[in-house]
Order: C-alpha cells, then structure tokens, then sequence
C-alpha cells in the first residue's frame, strides 16, 4: 500500500470561518510550567488515595459495559447531586430538578441555547467571568454587559434598569463573582427575578419573563451567613443555580458542570443537549467523588480559612507607592488585590519567582488563586519581594 | 436551619423557549429493557477484563492530579489516534491534523459553530442521520438534504448541483451513511469538493470555498476494496474525515468522537471549543483503549464477516408478500431490510420476542445492529416467526 502524506499546509483564507471569528484565539489562560500555580482558581489538594481509588473502581465498573451508549438521562448522578445541594444549602431537590454537562461552559452553553440565540440578548454585570462573552458569541446571542460598583457590589437599581432597558432572554448573576470575588445579597437576586419576571422576550409566550442565572461556581467558599440563591428556587421556575465540582471537589480536569433548576427549565436543556452528552465514564467518576463528600468539603473548610488569613496579609501590606493594598471582599477561593500602576511588572516579577497568578479584572488589578500553605508563603515572599524591588527601581 | 422545598411544579410557558424549540422532543432512541438490543449500532463485545484494567489504571493515574484542569489541547491524544488512523488507513497524519471531542455530536457541532450559523447552510443527502438536522438547529444553520437514488447511492452530478444551487458552507456526506450502510466511491467525494472549492460563501473571505465533512463512523467495518476520504486529505485543506471511538472500539460510553484535516481547518475548530471541552479522565481512558487497537480491530474483523452472514442470511428470506426481501449494500455494523407495508409490526413483532431493532429510515425498512453469533441467531428466528406470522394473519 502507498502511503500518501496528508501535511497540507494551512491556508486559513481558503476556509469559510464566521466572519466574528476570524480574529479570535482560542480562549484560555496560559498553560506554563510553573512551580506554585495560582491562576486559575483550582483547589490545591490532589485527590487522596481514596478518591483515586473509588474513582478507579467505579470507573472500572462502567469501563465493563463501554460497548453501551450511556445512561442518557443520567438520573442516578442527577439524584446524587441532588442530594449534595441539599446536604449543603439545606434545600431540597429532586434529581429532575438538576441537569449537568461536561463542565460549566456547556451547560451555559446549554442555557444559552434553549433560550438565548439570534434577536436575543444575554445581560450580565462587569467586571466578571471572561468566558461569558464567549458563549454569548457562539450561540449568536447579543452579549450586554452592564456594570458593577466600585468595590463590585451589584446595585440592585442599576441591575434592574438594565434589565428593563434590554429586555434580555438570559440574565447572568454571578455570586461569588469571578474575578472579584465578590458574593451577592438574595436581595438584590430577587430584585433582579421580579424584573426578569417582567421582561417580553422576542418570540417567547406571553408571560414567559427572562431566565436568570446565578453562577455559584465558587459557593461552597463563601463565609458564614453568606447565602445561596438555592433558597430562592421553590418560587421562581425560571431561576437556574450554577454549580461545579471543579473548585470545592477538587476535580477541574473531571469536567462536571451542573445547575439546579424548575423541571420545567431543565426539560428545555434536554431538548438542545447532543444525546448521550455525559459519558459513562465521566457519570461514574462524578459518583465516584461525590462518595466522599465529607472529605472534600472539609478541605474546603481550610481553604476558607487559608483565604481568610491570605485577605488579612494583603490588607496589611503596602503596594509600591507606599499606600497599603486594595483587597476586594471575597467569598471565592480567590482574592483580587492592587492596585498597581504596573500590574504587568508584578506578574511577571512573580513569575520570575515562580509563582504564577493571573492579570485579569479591571486595570491595575491581579487575582491570585488560595493554594496550600506552603504555596501562600511562597507568594507572600514572592510579592513582598516584587514590590520591594519596584519601589527600588523607582528610586533608582 | 430551615429545609426550603425547591419543588416548583413546571410551567413550561413561563419560559422563553426559542420558538423552533418549543414542539421539540429530546433526541434518542427508546432505551428499552431488552435480553438483545441490536437498536443503536453498538459493538456487542464489550471490553475485555485487560481493556478494562488498562482503562482503570491509566484513569486512576490521571486521577491523581484531577484538581488541576486538563490540558486543553491534548496533543498527546490527538498524536495516538493521528498513529491510528495511520495504522488504519495508510495515510499519515501529524497530531495537529486531528481534532477530538465528546462525541462526534460534539465534534460536528464545532464544525458548524465555526462555519455554519445564521445566513449560512449545510448541505447533505437524504436518506441519512437523523442528528444532522439538530446541529443545524442548534446552531442556526439552515439545513438542505438532497437525495440519494433508489439504491441509496449519491449521484455525483445530483450533488453537485446541490452544492452549486445551495452554496452552503459546509457539506456533509456519510461513508457509510447511517442508516442505509452505503460507503461513497472516492470520485463521488472529488466531485463534492471540486464543486466546494468554487462556492461562495456568505461572508467568506474570497476563494474561501465550502467546508467538506465526510462522517466515517462506522468506516472500520467497510468491505475490503473500500477507500476512506482520508486519502484525499493531503490534497484538500477544506476536508474533514470524521470518525468516532463509539464502533470500532466498542466505547459508545465513552463519547470520544474525532476528525481529520488540514491544521488550519483544526485551528478553525480549536476557536469555537470550550476550553477544557474534553476532561483528563475521557483522555486517559481513550488513550488505554487505543493502547489495546489490535484486539479491538480483531473483534471489527470478526463482526464484519457477521454482517456478511447476515446480508447474505436476509437476502435468502422472503417477506410475507413472498417477495424476497430487499437488503441494502453495506459497508457498517449494521443491515437497513425491508419493505414491509406494516414495518412496525414487524419492528413491534420482534421486540415482542426480545429483540430490539430501529424503526428508522425511509418507509417500509428496518435497521438491525450486528450482534454476537448467538444474537444474530435469536434475531433470525425472531424474524423468521415474525414474517410467518404476518402471513397467517393475512390469511386468516
């Protein structure tokens, strides 16, 4: 047999790329081989031996009946995630009311596709997550940013105005937000519900109002008395909770995104969802890790606690100009701090340190994610050092 | 702490479905109960004990460090099964040529997201797969479904001006095409994308042409003589040969779809995914099954030879108007027979006897999954008694 080499080289203008497109790079923070990684926000705890272990055996169990499409419906991990939410919110939640996917990004994309999509609008409220931007944009929906205060608080009023103004099908609350950190009061959530419930969506029913979103991607992090807008779903069908077993299980590289919701809600996701969206594999390593449960949240517990001391240390440092830190509130397993006329300069000085955060949130900002103890003192000396060096420089 | 019930009842008209959406069903076969289920194109052997281990091992390895996110360009995958399409087809392919994600669903769906939407269509031939009309749904595009002849072969000059009357952005032709089992010579896709290379694309920067996708699910199970569009990759950077783990490697729940093509048309898809799209763990276990290639494709060999059985066993068979029966040409795991006036009587005849086929295709013809030996056999008396008694009932 002839082995023909198929090396075309790329010729990116003879490919019929969406004109939004064309200038776009993949998204993603840089993947660098850095000792102390505190860029993108994951726990800094491996799985224990005991995760891996019960992940290997169920894993294996489901790997025994590969040959088979998976579970479409997924109601028995629904149900366990059900019962976690209710575990940790003090909510009660039935599996019909959860729906999950290969990570948050897709069941955003999910929502977005029931109900955004052309000649509809999704709102949210900047400085927030980047990727949002992104799902508007492959769904064809127009992305709305409205803003946030100065210390990133949401003001009900403004929220509420621009909803009236926009008439958006999605409304994207974020709590804690991203890259604030910044939690949000059930007041102004359910300011926000009572305008959505108003809203006339293009082409939907009468009386159908917008679909609001609250993404509680880091909620298991927040401190004592901070609530979950969970408490608000018994009255409003068209509210839809956001969670992850990225950050508080441990399990970024697993991908399981998920969001509690009316039945209703989620039977519109089933029907853009592409069949058989969650593996096997993926459903049993998510039981799996829900099993120890107990464990998990407990080193959640001293990452509270590592964030709280971490909040504290900033507070007390000076930045370059003498002044002490900005340090945003957080209730996440992040703190935003600055602010520097430089924020570059700082990176890359910590960087050159070996410790790696990230440049993202308004400008002279920096977010650096809670690691282990160990990491948090490496940073610590790392900063420390940097701002040391800029004043030097500065006087040089 | 107060245990709130989040159990509102559902009101779907509360919610602003989009409007093309709201009369929609969740796609799937029916998952039934049933001793042989020969429904939904799987491999009926499932993972040997040293596939499963493998799996569990290389799973368990990825586990431990499942807090970090995975890599979200997984070359190491992409290299793995660029060898395998090597080893398959003899054509040669670099790790930047391959593109992978949940699915081929998945797979197809970045396809369209980069170059189909709204203003846009996608071209295919009827008879074919029933998701095709979904990823242009969810991705508003408009979907154009020319035909196949009588035989469910394509007319190269009928697909042809298709293509010049539509002038969508992408074309999809499936080799074997699902349902029908029919494999497209290698002059019929060179006519495809002779004439895509002279479309104009709205939007498109000039000379940008169409995008060709050629779905090869089921390519492994192709008769001996058979070609794969992957042959004619090196000399079209506007093709896609898209295949899936779901057959060949009996891992239909492991959702591991992928394609081929030029760098450039990969980079176009790597836009479009959200990041970390394809998690550490579905990366691991897809890399042990391709570890274990030789045996799975030992197994693809034996059901080959089953499927010639069966086309040759059906062929043998006369329906219950005495005629013999038709049965489609086939190059996949699976066998489209008919025509029955009543197709679901029979179809219902046979799930009565606890065989579970798919009612599905053009009108009077049934699709049959091929089966172990001993599910073959439980197939051909089941249908056996099934037509003798439509024809007693007729002559009663």
């Amino acid at each position: 047999m002839t082995t023909p080499t198929a090396s075309a080289s790329p010729r990116a203008s003879a490919l019929p790329l969406r004109p939004e497109l064309a200038d776009e790079a993949p998204y993603g923070a840089p993947q660098l081989d850095v000792p102390v990684l505190l860029n993108v926000n994951e726990n800094p705890y491996a799985p224990s031996e005991e995760v891996v272990a019960t992940i290997a055996a169920d894993v294996a169990a489901a790997a025994r009946g590969l040959n088979r499409y998976p579970d479409r419906d997924f109601l028995g991990l629904r149900g366990d995630l059900a019962a976690y939410l209710g575990r940790e919110s003090g909510v009660t939640l039935s599996a019909e009311q959860v729906w999950a996917a290969n990570g948050s990004n897709e069941v955003m994309l999910h929502v977005l596709q029931a109900f955004g999509g052309p000649g509809r609008s999704v709102v949210s409220f900047a400085p927030t997550y980047s990727m949002y931007p992104e799902y508007a944009r492959d769904t064809h929906t127009r992305w709305v940013a409205g803003r946030r205060n100065e210390d990133f608080t949401l003001d009900a009023a403004h929220a509420v105005e621009v909803v009236e103004r926009e008439q958006p099908a999605v409304i994207l609350l974020t709590s804690p937000n991203n890259p604030t950190g910044t939690a949000l009061p059930l007041a102004v959530v359910e300011a926000v519900l009572d305008a959505a419930a108003r809203v006339r969506v293009p082409d939907a029913p009468d009386g159908a109002g917008a679909v609001v979103v609250v993404d509680e991607a880091y909620a298991e992090f927040r401190r004592a008395g901070t609530p979950s807008a969970l408490e608000l779903l018994a009255d409003h069908p068209n509210l839809a909770v956001a969670r992850t077993m990225s950050k508080a299980f441990a399990a970024a590289g697993l991908r399981l995104g998920y969001l509690a919701a009316s039945p209703a809600l989620v039977d519109a996701l089933r029907v853009v969802r592409l069949p058989y969206h969650l593996s096997a594999i993926t459903q049993a390593a998510a039981r799996a890790a829900l099993k120890h449960t107990t464990a998990l949240l407990a080193q959640v517990d001293a990452l509270r606690a590592e964030r709280d001391g971490l909040v504290d240390w900033l507070r007390a440092q000076r930045g370059p100009t003498g002044e002490p830190l900005a340090v945003a509130e957080t209730d996440a397993n992040f703190v935003l701090f600055g602010t520097f006329a430089d924020r570059h300069a700082v990176w890359r000085g910590l960087l050159d340190r070996g410790v790696l955060i990230r440049e993202v949130g308004p400008a002279g900002w920096l977010r650096v994610s809670v690691g282990t103890p160990e990491e948090t003192a490496r940073f610590k000396d790392a900063l420390t050092d940097v701002i040391a060096g800029v004043i030097t420089e500065q006087e040089a």
